[in-house]
């Protein structure tokens, strides 16, 4: 490799910024070229649903650097509305297409970080003007502006899952009548079925309709958002022989290597390993991408750093609850041929003596018969997150129900409670 | 042994009712007495500061079972009001004093879990009725008794840790003009000298006056309490040739088994071993007493059961902050023959566009070469106890910087930090 290589990475939002900042600090003398279809690079895309709710008053304050900031603090050069549109692997060549035309972009190393966008169930549902994805930062800002101008008196959120959960709550803020509809169930349908109906019971106390039908089709004029999920923006890659997995995301190695020399790839394109099956999953997250980015930077600029995979690990607030999952859920791991048992447990984040105590649900999901711990799901006013934290690193490092139990745990009565939920959880199914 | 034991237990507080309870539960057979010098048996020692301060209202509310009640619950004889004053381990007796005299009780496995009582720099101060320690649960009744009857406007607390501080909290609660005075420089002399800085901080903002003074004495007509450390209650055993350590607490083998034959022990009149020096340490907490509890019940009950030791982790309340510490201080690493670094980082618990983000400190403690994680200070309003808890289990696994730095967290920006604090913590360290 050359000493001061040219790097292209392809994507603003979480991946590809990290890859640029971390590419250009471990190797100054790399020249670093960040190209992005859109207008903004550097912003906070997981915040956008509060700036839909009104919690953040200003678009402005969701965007962390101006390409112009970015591109002077960092050193790199930035390139917005300039659309990735072919790739030569080949030849090293990147052909992206701006308002003057095309253009090609040669390399010697590219990222890609392309992203993600909305997987919609019928494309032809968005030329209504009152339906609505909620993927790109902009959707936050036609949302709100529609809400603004329109003022909607209700709502319907298709999709139960994280991102609907999310545009739930920040419609609520506005006082719509909201109805979640969802092909499952019970909404967050990666979650154990007793924590899915806390869920429902939490969206129901706060006013919210929650309706299961398989053949919803949108209302002429009612405002809809599609939160239907997301897939990896690969389709401007088709013909480049890159590998990508079952996810259609692109596969590759701990150094976020593809299949194709001197192609990198980060961030919400790619599927990630899952450590607790070995198998690659999807998992857009803004901080996995952002763990990815700088390994992809690093390797890409002539350093050494590996990103092994995850022990996947999610929250969203919906209204007053921490909803947490962690590792995989029961029905994952039995498709994983991995045999498991949940342990449902409910108690207290604090002493019982303190009216600040408040209630906590744990599904701790383990294997029967070697009692390693295998995901949880952990829901509360308070403490879910931390603790699920702390179950991701029991999980990584392969931990059994009675590693949990003999846990070290700080205690007084007013921040904590005398026997730690998570210990009582693994205890109780260690009597089974 | 025989399938119906004579189990003994002397003491109650923590260690004591677990381990009835345990033994009970192992071997229904057993028959177990417990025996307690005052009248309570099972209650939150820890909450009394609470109850000093005024949040819990009502002395009985401290109390979890009363001697007939617990009883009857768990087939335990029980027997307040006997004092244990001799151990005959040779013909299996246990001598105590009761209001009718003397009283020898035959065993055939004994479990010592008298506990501890507080340390005194001149026993002589005592004899004032403006002097009060704060160790036993109606300590806590005097003080209160006295602050309603004798309404006094301004107190001293001799002592700046761990109970110190609650008491001063609890104090001020009732509007108490308070200095706090310690032989250290600053208050909290376990923690890191950055830390302690903080919490004199916390006191300073709250108007409590720190003074530093090696000549304490307290004032004739000023309300004085020593919170001047514990000692365990062992001298009604001296000639019974049990082995204690450094400390003066009994040291026990995993089994909470002393070098006497028959005779366990558990609770704060042991001393425990620190899984991070390997060495044994005193830390009379009701959390590990109540670990320690339910492994002597199992064990003296004919049972299997092991308790190897901690990774200290203990918390405070010191009005609005959590202060925790977990593992080694970099002062106990030294005197370990460990070397030791510290990292001092601050940073935040939620998004940065949120309010309701809090300042979060942390003084992490690592060995320079290996980087293995031997302690940390965190202090926050909120997120530091479980913070502390999943740095104790990454101790107990004897994790490293790299490990903390790759640790998998949830992410959404209401209720987390994009860059969870304690992994920007590990980042910063491993750039030394």
């Amino acid at each position: 490799m050359t000493k001061s290589p040219h790097i292209v990475i392809v994507g603003g939002s979480a991946a590809g910024p990290a890859a640029a900042v971390h590419a250009k600090k471990m190797n100054p003398h790399a020249r670093v070229n960040l190209i992005e279809a859109g207008e903004h690079i550097a912003y906070s895309a997981c915040s956008a649903p509060y700036y839909v709710g009104g919690v953040i008053s200003d678009f402005e304050k969701l965007i962390f650097y101006s390409p112009e900031i970015f591109s002077a603090t960092f050193g790199c050069e930035v390139k917005t509305r300039h659309r990735a549109i072919r790739l030569n692997p080949h030849r090293r060549k990147l052909i992206v297409q701006n308002d003057a035309g095309e253009i090609e972009i040669p390399y010697d190393e590219i990222i890609l970080a392309c992203g993600a966008r909305a997987a919609i169930p019928d494309p032809a549902w968005l030329s209504s003007k009152n339906v609505f994805t909620m993927k790109a930062l902009l959707d936050a800002k036609s949302i709100r502006t529609h809400m603004e101008t329109s003022r909607p008196t209700r709502a319907t959120i298709v999709g139960g899952g994280f991102v609907g959960m999310e545009m739930t709550e920040a419609l609520a803020h506005h006082g719509l009548d909201i109805t979640v509809v969802s092909r499952a169930e019970l909404p967050m349908p990666g979650l154990e079925n007793a924590a899915q109906k806390i869920v429902l019971d939490e969206l129901q106390k706060n006013g919210i309709k929650f309706i299961s039908n398989m053949n919803f089709k949108p209302a002429e004029n009612e405002m809809t958002i599609l939160a239907t999920g997301f897939k990896p923006n690969t389709d401007w890659l088709d013909g480049s022989k890159i590998r990508t997995g079952k996810f259609g995301g692109i596969l590759t190695d701990a150094r976020m290597r593809t299949n194709l020399e001197h192609v990198y790839a980060c961030g919400a394109i790619t599927e990630i390993k899952n450590l607790v099956t070995n198998k690659y999953v999807y998992l857009p997250l803004a901080t996995i991408a952002n763990q990815m980015g700088r390994v992809a930077g690093a390797n890409a600029s002539g350093s050494f750093m590996e990103f092994g995979g995850i022990v996947p690990c999610s929250v969203v607030k919906i209204f007053g609850l921490e909803v947490v999952s962690v590792g995989v859920s029961s029905r994952e791991a039995e498709n994983n041929a991995l045999s498991a048992e949940v342990e449902v447990f409910s108690g207290f984040t604090r002493g019982k003596l303190f009216s600040q105590s408040k209630a906590i649900f744990i599904a701790l999901i383990y294997e029967p018969k070697s009692h390693r711990i295998l995901g949880a799901n952990i829901l509360g006013e308070e403490g879910a997150v931390l603790r699920g934290n702390l179950l991701a690193a029991a999980i990584r490092r392969g931990e059994t129900l009675s590693d949990l139990a003999e846990m070290d745990f700080a205690y007084t009565p007013y921040l904590s409670a005398f026997k730690e939920p998570l210990v009582q959880a693994a205890r109780r199914a260690m009597k089974k």
